[in-house]
């Protein structure tokens, strides 16, 4: 891959558009967190391939912007090219606008693909830049339709019917209650574009992004119609049959700006955060320029916490598929302590443990495949937070030290996302007092009690103050939601840091995940997935608590008791208890022996 | 006070102005938290004297929306009129324009005074009524000046130079620090309009509003000049020629408007959630008809966030303040726990305790008054959250049960505000536990460490999740900011469930202050001013951590040892030695005997 020659082509594109410089963000029309690979452009132009980062290219510069998931990741990808990394959320690091300011002057002209950026961020970004010396944006441009020759297509994959005994919910039903909840926003319609939303409402699957079983489509609902656009090859006769019994119209993927010019409704929900610039843009000129045109309504789209909320079908979906996951990892940790046994680690290594775990969740019922791709990062590849074995960074296990396994499968009946840290043989002091505050704070979340409607960022810091005392933090989000047989990252509600106002209610699942990484030393970091369920109603109101969806012990080796209180001690040993009676029914003996010893009590 | 009658003067006002509905909001024209009485609108119009509230009066029915605060307070005073009470954060509650919608009907034309609400304020009422079928808003009447007959004029107190020695920095070094923060913010320019913030930035102080040393004004910053808009009566020659020396011009209150439009700079910060409606319109008003004027640059007003971090000077004031108050303090409670010994309660009352130590803090050196009108709850009454006793509702102390006791004052060295719940007798086993719990919340928040630039609202579930545990609440929030002799709630950084993006730096002042509130029962409230300082720093940044300001023992009688883990024993512990040796030094030989005892080990 030579990126200084891709560099040298997109330069002689900007030049002849006079463009002083070009934003590459890391997403597709449907702000995708994971692309299909037609849309991996701030890959293409910069080699770094991690799921989050925005590269900017001027005529003489080039830098890119990453989370501290990817430090480590990204310094080693941008080794040899032109780019600058420039790290978030830490000081010192200027903004996009203020570094293109810097570099490019006031008066200049800078580019970006508006189809692949939301309204909002493209909005805020032309805001940003007019501060820097009056800077303006282009947005009808993607200058690598000129030179990236070897372009993959966008992805024609069929699609499947998702079945009702797993949705739980009919298509049309669903349509129904985002109309009314359309209503009571004051809207007439909307245009949904975010894929899992799309899937989810339609209760439709696909295979267009890697993990994640979407398809890549348009949906618009006014008060009478509701369409898909979508490429019709992905369409089986059987598919169009049932779309048609559910309501549903089917149109080319490309004509959705068509739909969007013919909607004749009085308004229409647009949320400026999911809806790329490019078609926003279509409703919002039509707004200003003809009078009885449609009003934008800007509003979070009421799918985003529709889908968040599991249904009776849904929630036992996830207890099945957990069963399956937790099976899977328990055989999976037997096999793996066998080596301990022995001291036979240097068979094993980081991508043979992952190929091992892959093989034993392929074997359970209704698998379909990873829901991301497994993470697992030996010493101190565990401190390398979205660390992804490749043969040239693997390395063998030794009988010493953690081994970070961050997985997770996608059956029909769903989605899982699991972490443990294991203890391959002895350990240092340090690695065993990190390991216990990053349980502690794991145990903090799951203990919690909290009223109906907190947000997740009030929760976050039950995770960290543990951590915190040691003058310890970890970057990244605490817990995500988790689809049903969809993305292994639902939104809106999160547990992090950074502001999340989405509500905590009942019926969600959320992760809990907190970590630490000591750069050059090893990594941290335990993860169940957890349901929301009632707790108690009192004068008050609704109080809601945690239960753990996901069965797997929690390696104790490393745990130093005096530092867990009480509490902490008790919540480990009834999870326990509660992992292998649920788990060993369905093992084998020398399996449930092993688990009787995993589960045993601190 | 005869509220009908008052109503039906406004109503035919809003007949001869065609207007189905009149709103009044608590604040002033500078969003005042305390407002002189020449304000009190709301207040004359609905008899609810609450510090936050907003009544809405239509031509047949009348309500007033307040917080959980107030809710007891505001049922008792709302009796025998029209209006209905509206409970803020309860569900089912409807929003201001929401029942205007319902009691008004769709193309009504309501009213609100411009002055006397924020610019974002009256622009987010503007947007939501609108939504009820176009209802529009008049914003340039103040019905009250037609029937409000004895009005108490704008107050003309003198102001008062605040001396260097407590300020710690010159008013000229605090402007030059404000235009360097407006030139990162782009800006050339700005309006303030928040009293304090003024008080701040020129080192003076007043005594226009009760328990806030402020003084009514505006002041307008630009490039070159700085002018000070107030009533000239108020400024002795002395003040004058400080701030001649100073470099702030001096101007008549009521030509602010007439400066903002001889505003000849590029742009002018304003703060939309701090400047009023009518002047925002003033400046946005000439930016849309006049191509060359100034632009408005919407921001929060800098000034916010640099009166919160306390200098040296200030510092060693607050601590200042804080050893007379807590010597006050003490004295007081040994006073009342002679009364315990006797049995003699029934010679005090919530009125006549609040006398005495208000008497007792007067006899310290710089004492000025208090900070707040005094709470003292005893029994069900300190479950009444804002509770000010009146003749009317004064009751006698009794041997038993909590005595709630909120209470704090200024010194022209520094502010205080500290929340003691007194146990004068025996107690329920209710009583203890939830003193022990609301405890453990504060000793929580007292312990806990965090990095620089964390928000209060992470850190707020540290004073809740023992409540939440047993399904209990409290809806205020936990902690503000407190002001150098100023007022007494000082933003924009505070610790509570809302988010507030603030960041907690080093330097700030926050108070610490969870409570619960049981109806008909008793009110438990725990607080002490906190000092935010650093705690150590890693290669994961600067960490801090809170020191108490506040001196004075936490009754111990009412803690049920059990419920305490070890380190909230050890607090305790510690805190009451640090009280201890500090106070014991400033007090006769019977005081330092009883305040052993009280800060004895648990």
């Amino acid at each position: 891959m030579n990126i200084n020659q891709r560099l040298s082509d997109l330069r002689e594109v900007m030049q002849r558009e006079h463009l002083a410089a070009f934003i590459f963000p890391s997403t597709d029309p449907h702000q995708s967190e994971y692309v299909a690979d037609h849309w991996k452009s701030r890959e293409w132009i910069s080699g770094f391939d991690g799921s989050a980062g925005t590269a900017v290219v001027t005529m003489t510069s080039a830098a890119l912007w990453t989370d501290s998931r990817y430090f480590l990741a990204a310094e080693e990808q941008l080794k040899g090219t032109e780019y600058q990394l420039m790290r978030l959320k830490i000081e010192g690091t200027p903004t996009i606008a203020e570094w293109i300011g810097r570099e490019c002057g006031g008066g200049a002209e800078v580019g970006i693909d508006g189809w692949c950026s939301s309204a909002s961020a493209v909005k805020d970004l032309i805001a940003d830049l007019r501060k820097q010396g009056g800077i303006t944006v282009r947005t009808n441009l993607d200058p690598l339709k000129f030179i990236w020759s070897d372009r993959p297509a966008i992805p024609e994959h069929p699609v499947e019917i998702y079945p009702l005994q797993y949705a739980g919910e009919a298509a049309h039903d669903k349509i129904a209650r985002i109309r009314k909840a359309l209503r009571e926003q004051h809207a007439d319609g909307m245009l949904m574009t975010a894929l899992d939303d799309i899937a989810w409402t339609l209760n439709l699957r696909g295979t267009d992004v890697h993990c994640n079983p979407v398809f890549v489509s348009y949906l618009l609902i006014s008060t009478k119609d509701v369409t898909l656009y979508i490429n019709k090859v992905k369409l089986s006769p059987e598919v169009v049959a049932y779309l048609k019994a559910e309501g549903v119209g089917v149109a080319p993927y490309e004509e959705v700006q068509k739909g969007l010019k013919d909607y004749f409704e009085y308004n229409i929900l647009l949320d400026p955060n999911e809806v790329n610039y490019a078609l926003y843009e279509v409703v919002r000129k039509q707004e200003s320029e003809v009078r009885s045109a449609t009003a934008i309504v800007e509003a979070e789209s009421p799918v985003k916490r529709m889908k968040t909320v599991k249904n009776e079908r849904e929630i036992a979906g996830f207890r099945s598929a957990m069963l399956k996951d937790g099976i899977a990892m328990v055989k999976f940790l037997k096999w793996l302590s066998g080596y301990s046994e022995n001291s036979e680690y240097s068979e094993c290594s980081e991508i043979s443990v992952s190929d091992r775990l892959e093989a034993l969740r392929a074997e359970q019922p209704l698998y379909r495949g990873l829901s991301f791709d497994t993470i697992a990062g030996y010493g101190p590849h565990g401190a390398i937070v979205h660390y992804e074995a490749t043969p040239e960074t693997d390395i063998p296990l030794q009988p010493e030290g953690l081994l970070l396994l961050d997985s997770g499968a996608q059956y029909l009946d769903g989605t899982t996302d699991i972490t443990r840290t294991i203890a391959l043989g002895p350990l240092t002091e340090e690695e065993k007092r990190v390991y216990t505050l990053v349980l502690k704070g794991h145990i903090q979340i799951e203990l919690c009690k909290f009223p109906s409607g907190a947000s997740g960022t009030q929760l976050d810091i039950l995770a960290r103050e543990a951590l915190w005392r040691e003058g310890l933090n970890y970057l990244h989000g605490t817990g995500h939601g988790v689809g049903t047989y969809l993305n292994v990252h639902e939104g809106p509600h999160q547990i992090r840091m950074e502001w999340k106002p989405a509500p905590l209610v009942a019926g969600m699942t959320v992760t809990d995940e907190p970590g630490i990484y000591l750069a050059g030393k090893f990594g941290v970091r335990i993860e169940n997935t957890l349901l929301i369920t009632p707790y108690k109603e009192t004068e008050f109101g609704q109080f809601l608590q945690f239960e753990p969806l996901t069965l797997c012990p929690i390696d104790k080796t490393p745990i130093i008791k005096d530092m867990l209180l009480a509490e902490e001690i008790a919540w480990l040993d009834n999870y326990h208890e509660y992992v292998y009676d649920t788990l060993a029914p369905h093992l084998d003996v020398e399996e449930a022996v092993w688990l009787r010893e995993a589960c045993s009590p601190l």
